[in-house]
């Protein structure tokens, strides 16, 4: 089944194959094709989304395809995932018959479940939607789950390569971890790094102590790098991270203590407001430009200065995702290039 | 006004065709053509749904059809359905003006509206949707009203002939209540029994004592079950009913009293565990399929033994859905056939 | 830009151009052509709605156009609006981005963002959908905002020019406040005067003591008035100001107090229950038609009899509600005329 789950699970030529196409697209801007006319997509988002559903809607619809949106419990039934399941719970509905049933509608699923934040086993292992995955037959896209959003991950590598002229390699890359008012699950985070980690860049990752990425997505991202003639580092310092940066990506994330003690992590989060992408900072950087993957709380987890100047490219990046969606679709359902 | 609220206010015939446009359809799978370009469905859900909701967009979807999806309360306004009602609650807007609104913009209406499980006088007769396509300048497209479910009713015959290749006359069929942990409502087991009765099956409801269904459509049940050559019966005891069965078909509904005494309904049905479909029932069967019309409680309703076996046929009873849809749509807006 | 705002921000002859459009098309009615084909709409509704999103959507599918509905907060984010806002609070997007972003994937926005009834300074200027259209690249189209209901307004003038044959022009046009459970905007009230005003009409604006609508959109409607050949009054007596009207608007609105003493302006209302349009009124006019922009709370602010009698064009005219979004899309994305 051709599932895009994430990128790790293809070949490299496949992302390869993507991001191209994903470059093609966005030189074209709004383009307008027939090219999926007869198919029909459904998204499925257990969490909230703007950009990707949108950009899931709009990509759909340039390509003649027809897109329906569904939001587990709000208008439909509460969902269940676990294999033996006993359902006397709110849980009207199993996936086994939801996905099951939609399989035979839609010529695609996309699904959004973000991570539990509460069990690091089934987020680390994205225990949904894997289970998600296994009861469909038709091809299933993350639309970001626990621990990866290749959506957003094929979206970033786009801007990064036209940002840096087609050549990111040697470039350094900071993923830095920022300050925010609430636990964050490491999706995006693992997505950027690995993604960097695959351009070839040096790629550092700035973060507290007790912040750390999960061991198997660094050790990943460490073999992409280092094939890819980059390398993968950490860092505890904001400041001295910064320095000399190509590209700042900044990305608030949960520490690991989130998953066994809540309270501690807040409090340990508490007193790192200072984790902020601030003008200052910005002029450490190698006239470095400045990328999140939005939604981004403003004066909190970057300033108005730096989102307004110059080197913020968040709303280029943000754009990608149309073209990255049409990219995906065109991977998942075999569609012939784009012409021009 | 070409309406679909229930099958028994149209002609046999007219069933009989819609039965056939659906199993040709069934045949072709997803299948676009453009039969009902330059129209317009609106779906307005006073209840959730998944399957209906999705069925009905991609069936618009094939047919070249508009969809939209509306549902009150949620984005929408709440709406009084009384007569004289002086609208000093809740409610802003009445049906009267919303139908009339949507009649203008809409070539066709579906709408779902379930029983109230507290006016027996009201759900019976069919109170909501019946003003509701007063109100409608267009025909109006029952999505599950408090008493019967065409659609699904369809996608049932549908499923049944398919599985019993094209004879089902003199088969038996099982409608066998099943404990549920919410008081639901008798829609769908009314039109399961009728739908079976006009197959002209050997139809028997089991169920608890105080789970009897409403008279009036027991007795034009069994009129269809007489004329088609079938018969219906009932049952108190499960697995008596289900020796020698084709077709079992699980459904739980509210007995009678959660008009009258709620708590009294639920502490009788908090008896009734026992009531559920195991693989040790089936094997009583004579080779019979499983149907439930979804959603539908594992382990609780049925096992996970039967829906995950040989015999389970709810998918393909899905499935059928969209299937029904089209034929429904074609019906309603005098369509001319699909091909082949 | 293109935006549309107000009409008050454009020429007359915008104004002119749109209601002759709607007209034309009113004509047509159910009408597709392809004259938006590859266009594609988002739809935000920060508010509810059922008219305005349900024609915006066929407006854009008989164009040939795509519309995505989106409401913040029911599956999207929450979202600030203020320049230099910390986001620590429960809004996790700023519109800067959301919309810098929505920009890049459809060629126009759609947005209805209501009063706040607490800052009359923020909502009489325009506050939450200046900010909106400042941050946008493409067109924005008001469909709802706290001081005037653009979409709202066009229809209406249509449904007159309709009704009075072309030639309302001295006629007498009553706006007449009437009790409501709730506190509501003025935003239609504000719309319906300026339309009224710029058909040439007779303007009495009916409204108890308390109840005066915003000195700036009076003074601007009595300019058009003036320049139209009509006139606007005001009267505290809604028996006296509905003898001989042509056309009775009926419209609740908040007071002015209400901004800042919620309290009083409730104890106010609460007098004011006899402000309602029934059948004894509407004999006093001059075989006067009846409208409401819906949803209208029956026998409340209006009477069935009303409503339901011979008189009424409230359902006309939410219908026109279509054929005024078709004009205004044309005049957003310059299309060519709708043939005929």
């Amino acid at each position: 089944m051709n599932h895009l789950i994430g990128w790790h699970h293809l070949d490299h030529a496949e992302w390869n194959q993507a991001l191209k196409s994903s470059l093609r697209l966005g030189q074209q801007g709004k383009a307008w094709d027939r090219r999926a006319e007869g198919k029909s997509l459904c998204l499925m988002f257990f969490n909230p989304s703007l950009r990707t559903r949108a950009s899931m809607e709009v990509a759909s619809a340039q390509l003649g395809a027809r897109a329906t949106t569904i939001s587990p419990g709000a208008g439909t039934w509460q969902m269940a995932f676990d294999d033996g399941a006993v359902m006397d719970g709110p849980e009207a509905e199993h996936i086994q018959e939801a996905v099951g049933v939609l399989s035979k509608y839609f010529d695609a699923i996309g699904v959004r479940v973000f991570a539990s934040l509460s069990d690091y086993h089934k987020d680390s292992r994205e225990y949904l939607i894997n289970r998600f995955a296994a009861a469909a037959d038709v091809p299933v896209i993350n639309l970001e789950s626990a621990f990866c959003h290749p959506c957003q991950e094929l979206a970033d590598a786009s801007t990064i390569m036209e940002a840096l002229d087609g050549d990111p390699r040697g470039r350094k890359f900071v993923l830095t971890w920022c300050y925010h008012p609430k636990a964050l699950p490491m999706a995006v985070a693992n997505s950027a790094v690995s993604m960097a980690a695959r351009l070839g860049m040096d790629v550092v990752v700035a973060r507290p102590e007790g912040y750390e990425l999960d061991e198997t997505v660094m050790n990943r991202a460490r073999q992409y790098a280092e094939a890819a003639g980059g390398s993968l580092t950490e860092s505890t310092n904001q400041d001295e991270a910064l320095a000399g940066a190509h590209v700042v990506y900044a990305k608030s994330w949960a520490g690991r203590a989130v998953y066994d003690d809540p309270d501690a992590e807040a409090a340990s989060r508490a007193q790192l407001h200072d984790w902020r992408v601030t003008e200052e900072r910005m002029s450490r950087t190698d006239n470095g430009v400045f990328m999140h993957c939005l939604p981004v709380r403003r004066n909190v987890v970057v300033d108005d200065g730096v989102l307004d100047g110059p080197h913020a490219i968040h709303l280029r990046q943000a754009e990608y995702r149309l073209y990255a969606q049409k990219a995906i679709l065109e991977s998942v359902w075999n569609l012939k290039s784009a012409p021009g």
